[in-house]
């Protein structure tokens, strides 16, 4: 059933942040390319749920894109930031809780001897990318088509204002395809410095692919034949795979992680996490910011990664996911549409069958918002520690209901206006 | 009168973090070319002053190199973080606050019109130098020779890790020479985007420089002519010089302009701000982090800016600036030592007449660390609101007998090893 849909103040707001913001949005959280009803400003979030500021309340399947890994203001860890934060937070140096912190990593993540941190996702994997120049006095980097590794000049997936120079030095393969890597290795001669990954292709738009593990023992043996750092981008998918670094679990140890998001439940920080034998390197790059070193997330950090040990958490969002992957599929059957679901249970990629332009994802997302379930239509969502097997439920009967409401509408679907340019 | 020194806790955790931090500690807050018995670690901060882990207090002149406007742990800043975190701070959305501190921004900054938030400085410069190349299709900067404007490839103050390639379509010129600029854009040819500029030249290790009104006039005609924007830096001084940008003391209004450091009183947030001829472009470019559009810092720096527009805190921390400069200059000229303290009064540099390889100054700042007063041997200081003239009074308490002791000690004085690298 839907409920009453109100924007009269995301309308207002939006008005209000065109004239001030440019675009009226910028970056991952637009909503220039999510159905229309989709709320660009939310009032609050606890535990698994979002209410935008007309007081819609959802179900929220993102988790913020991913950082929201034990529910929107959490009791425990947002106590262990007000608490830091009391004492002082970002100081002429840093507190102590680094130095546990990156204990706490170190000791978590078998192939890390340190880590660095930092604020950005982007951050993280640029100081891999320098990192690995240093190490190796070379500057080549292969990287996989179509992977996100940030929005850096370098690796930022648009190009406007980006120049050929920010992207030299790089050569792509294709993700999982051996072949394509080693051709990729060659053509850097003896230039390699490093092989970059994301632990399972995540791309948008396109089914999400668990990695093959012979890729990445490849991209493993390929960097130790010539002296190449291997580096994996945990930045979205750390801590939602394993315990550990996400390739742990095909046995692959990188010489750096780069991890951020989920690390701290939301608050601002990430890493980058190395090897013994990259310390020297990691040593000698220049990288700081202005709250890199600030204590509070850092305290949040701790309460996030011990939890993130001592609890089933993990065991959990796999279960929840399996749920929902298998309750979407049984619904949709039922109602004669096929979808492809991807990419592990707890970060799904829900695509549509016989659906080139997501005409029909963005009709079924949009009605699963009318029905109290923000779900994303290209992205991979992340299924978050807070929610519990009633929410599961609650989506799923919400599904049944959009999968028949858009059975109905098959037949007088148009294309989505705002994806022509990706489409038409 | 120096009081006890503790260290043991500080030399545990250093210790510690040699293991698991490379090289122990990175980036800017780094204490390996400070002082040797300057604290690396620190335990809490509240007002003008700090604790470090050993329980050592000192008055802190380095503001956290700046973010600290109004002291730490300000009751009202934090307060307004806090209750926002409650409601909701890293969500899958931004709150109605990002629009409230893009309007409250576009206020302040004359030549603003619309604002794009981000979390380092380094972020805010970055995204000015694409939105320039965006804006123009073209891919030449000019920069002043050793000005810093972050920590990126592109920009970082150290060459390991950094390719050619990351410092390609840059032509550097001297601050303040106008001659200097006009050549550098010359020898851009026909593909001049920017002119880069900090509000004064704040390089380290050199006596600081207001800038001279024809430099900033001329930058500003020169992007004029060639369809150039004007980018000013003012990361680090941004309203500590004047409640709108930097350049609206010398009458001169950017393109763009980059702010971060004290925007939020320390709550980690920065933004590029800019005017409506480059809203195009800079809707155009895809930057994005995952904690960009997180409430609590903004709504941190709504009442950072609230303050900064109701409050005397400009005149206080000049008024207070004036002070220091002038107690200095007597009481080390009663000891027969010769200063130079440059820069603006509230963000002063302070350099020893001869003293090339800083051995005069280092030893002036651990004695003045030793009477609790914590200074900067070769980066610019900032003083904050939250000092008071009894604060200033101790510092020039703690100057006198630092100079005295100074003057006994300089004969014996060695050249400092930590900083062999530099001046060997």
């Amino acid at each position: 059933m839907t409920f009453e849909w109100r924007n009269a103040q995301d309308r207002r707001l939006r008005e209000r942040a065109e004239r001030v913001i440019p675009g009226g949005m910028y970056g991952h959280l637009s909503t220039a390319m999510l159905p229309e009803s989709y709320p660009q400003f939310f009032r609050s979030g606890r535990g698994a749920h979002l209410v935008d500021v007309d007081g819609n309340r959802c179900l929220d399947l993102m988790s913020a894109f991913g950082p929201n890994l034990f529910g929107y203001a959490d009791a425990e860890i947002d106590a262990a930031y007000v608490e830091r934060m009391a004492q002082g937070d970002c100081l002429t140096g840093p507190s102590e809780l680094m130095v546990e912190l990156a204990e706490a990593f170190t000791s978590m993540v078998t192939h890390a001897d340190w880590a660095m941190f930092c604020k950005n996702g982007t951050d993280a994997t640029t100081m891999a990318l320098t990192t690995a120049r240093a190490h190796t006095r070379r500057r080549t980097v292969v990287l996989a088509q179509g992977s996100y590794h940030g929005a850096a000049p370098w690796c930022t997936p648009l190009r406007s204002g980006v120049t050929p120079e920010d992207r030299a030095n790089q050569i792509h393969c294709a993700y999982n395809d051996v072949e394509s890597l080693e051709e990729a290795v060659r053509g850097a001669n003896d230039d390699l410095a490093a092989i970059f990954a994301t632990p399972f292709k995540h791309d948008s738009f396109v089914d999400q692919r668990a990695v093959d593990p012979d890729y990445a023992r490849r991209a493993r043996e390929l960097c130790d034949e010539h002296g190449a750092l291997l580096v994996v981008d945990d930045v979205r998918g750390g801590f939602r795979l394993a315990r550990d670094c996400s390739w742990s679990l095909v046995g692959v140890e990188p010489d750096l992680s780069a991890w951020g998001k989920c690390i701290a439940n939301g608050h601002p920080i990430s890493a980058l996490l190395g090897g013994e034998r990259v310390r020297r390197a990691a040593s000698s790059i220049y990288v700081t910011g202005s709250f890199w070193f600030a204590s509070a997330a850092m305290a949040a950090s701790l309460v996030t990664l011990r939890r993130i040990r001592d609890t089933d958490y993990l065991e959990r969002i796999v279960g929840m996911g399996e749920r929902l992957r298998a309750g979407l599929a049984t619904r949709a059957a039922a109602e004669g549409l096929s979808l492809r679901q991807t990419g592990p249970v707890q970060m799904p990629l829900i695509l549509f069958d016989d659906d080139p332009d997501l005409r029909r994802g963005f009709f079924w997302c949009e009605a699963m918002l009318r029905r109290g379930v923000y779900t994303h239509p290209w992205h991979n969502m992340f299924i978050g520690a807070a929610m519990t097997d009633a929410d599961i439920d609650c989506a799923l009967d919400a599904a049944a209901q959009s999968f028949a409401a858009l059975r109905g509408a098959i037949p007088t679907l148009g294309p989505v206006e705002r994806l022509a340019a990706l489409f038409g």
